[in-house]
């Protein structure tokens, strides 16, 4: 029986896979971990990585939190059941090197008193520089989960991904995307389990291919010029961050945890008015490809 | 007559001498401007300061803009006139130095087509350390402007900015506020004239005051622990501007200059998991001071 037990018990060891993975991968530094209680039920796990070889600040945080909905956040869901519970696995890693691309996962199961529940989730990279043979060993991977799961699924879900991870006053992408699904509620031919187990597949399938990119990239050599624009970009994944994230939002308004919700802000970011790259430049690749509606996979 | 043509040139001519005051002030960099049009209507100066001796990155931007509102912006605003005419002057002031306060600045006059208008804005501070001295030398200042233009209303407009200038999910007020006010509308015994004449000598308090903070604090050594802390304290920042400044985020969602905007961004700021103040530190003096409700004013 696939019970809220069940399913946070699993994203638990979901939790404690990937963070052993990311140690092994990083070979210096080790996660810390803050046992936190929500004074309105429930409470997580966060787990945080800084001054790694290879992780410059990386967050792995698991949360099963209870209670009642404020009104303002059931209004804006269209609910009127206000007794929920919400359990998922948020990641966000934040590479030294500039060659080394930004990831982001969340996995996550919300039920409603009255038996309503659903699914939602997603992955998505943000290279500094797009590397194309990289972005599509990424989709490829995403396609393989997606496609096992339903045909048809990938170019849904990596459509909801170009167009959830937006940044709408840049006209600009976060990154390359990934994929990106909500609302995924059990329905005839489409039991709990089958959604369950996709989700839990899409959380199995980061640390081999995030591992795989981190590998890839160790050993380029890197100066002050990809340093900056490793610091700009990562301006930008603030502003989409505290702009735009759904989760970041209903957090921060839900008297969520702060330190675990901002877990995702880089551990430096810089801003430069009117910044504009050199054409030509490698820079000037990665900002062409950063839009919507790029075909990554094969 | 006090028209939009005579408000927006007065605004101008107060943008030009603030920037001749901070260049003077500075004593290395200039101000360098870039002249824009909204494709909607109007346009505006855009001035902005980097690299200078005092100042590491500030803009003092000037705008006056015109069109017809979005509908999901009158809806919040609640109005029922589309056509509207705006403008103002914009300021934010990030120094290099740990012991130089952040300063921000507004002032705005706001015009519909039926004639209805108003006149909005604000001036506060938010020193990385807090010295009671200084603190109580802006906030005097400001309510001497206040009090010349009406009986109480500094205590009233610095107890909105303690308000506004709130990061809620930090419990904790951006700097030492100041004042602020919106939707100063002509009425009996309160002419436009003398709500303009307020909101110009809010403007023109600017220069005497804050060049005034910058002589006292400018022979101030620091190291890397300021420094740290000033880039930290510039992350709050970056979240109070991007989580709740309602005009950057009228701006953002109006099809603003985004790059007009989001001068208020620091150069550099950052992010640590957690980070506490060291108990008895100077830090920690400051951070028990980022509340609300302090009487600065002798």
């Amino acid at each position: 029986m696939i019970d809220k037990e069940y399913i946070s018990t699993d994203f638990q060891k979901l939790q404690d896979s990937i963070c052993c993975d990311l140690e092994k991968s990083d070979g210096q530094s080790v996660f810390k971990q803050d046992l936190w209680n929500r004074p309105g039920g429930g409470g997580g796990r966060s787990r945080i990585i800084t001054d790694g070889n290879v992780i410059e600040k990386g967050g792995v945080n698991f949360s099963a939190v209870s209670g009642t909905l404020p009104d303002a956040i059931m209004k804006a869901l269209g609910l009127d059941q206000s007794e929920f519970f919400a359990t998922g696995v948020s990641i966000v890693i934040h590479p030294k090197s500039p060659f080394q691309p930004i990831i982001h996962m969340n996995i996550r199961y919300f039920e409603l008193s009255d038996g309503t529940c659903w699914f939602g989730g997603g992955i998505d990279l943000t290279p500094i520089y797009i590397v194309a043979e990289q972005a599509r060993f990424f989709h490829n991977k995403l396609k393989h989960v997606c496609e096992s799961h339903e045909t048809g699924s990938y170019e849904f879900y990596k459509k909801w991904a170009d167009d959830y991870f937006f940044i709408d006053h840049r006209a600009e992408t976060r990154g390359i995307g990934g994929i990106f699904f909500d609302k995924l509620s059990p329905s005839i031919g489409k039991s709990k389990e089958k959604i369950f187990e996709f989700v839990l597949n899409v959380g199995r399938t980061f640390s081999p291919t995030y591992l795989y990119l981190l590998e890839q990239n160790k050993d380029t050599i890197f100066g002050q010029q990809e340093k900056k624009w490793q610091a700009l970009r990562r301006g930008r994944y603030v502003e989409f961050n505290l702009v735009y994230d759904k989760g970041t939002k209903f957090g921060l308004q839900t008297q969520g945890r702060t330190e675990s919700i901002l877990m995702s802000m880089p551990p430096i970011a810089c801003w430069e008015y009117d910044f504009k790259v050199l054409d030509g430049s490698a820079e000037a690749q990665t900002q062409s490809l950063l839009r919507k509606g790029i075909k990554w996979d094969d």
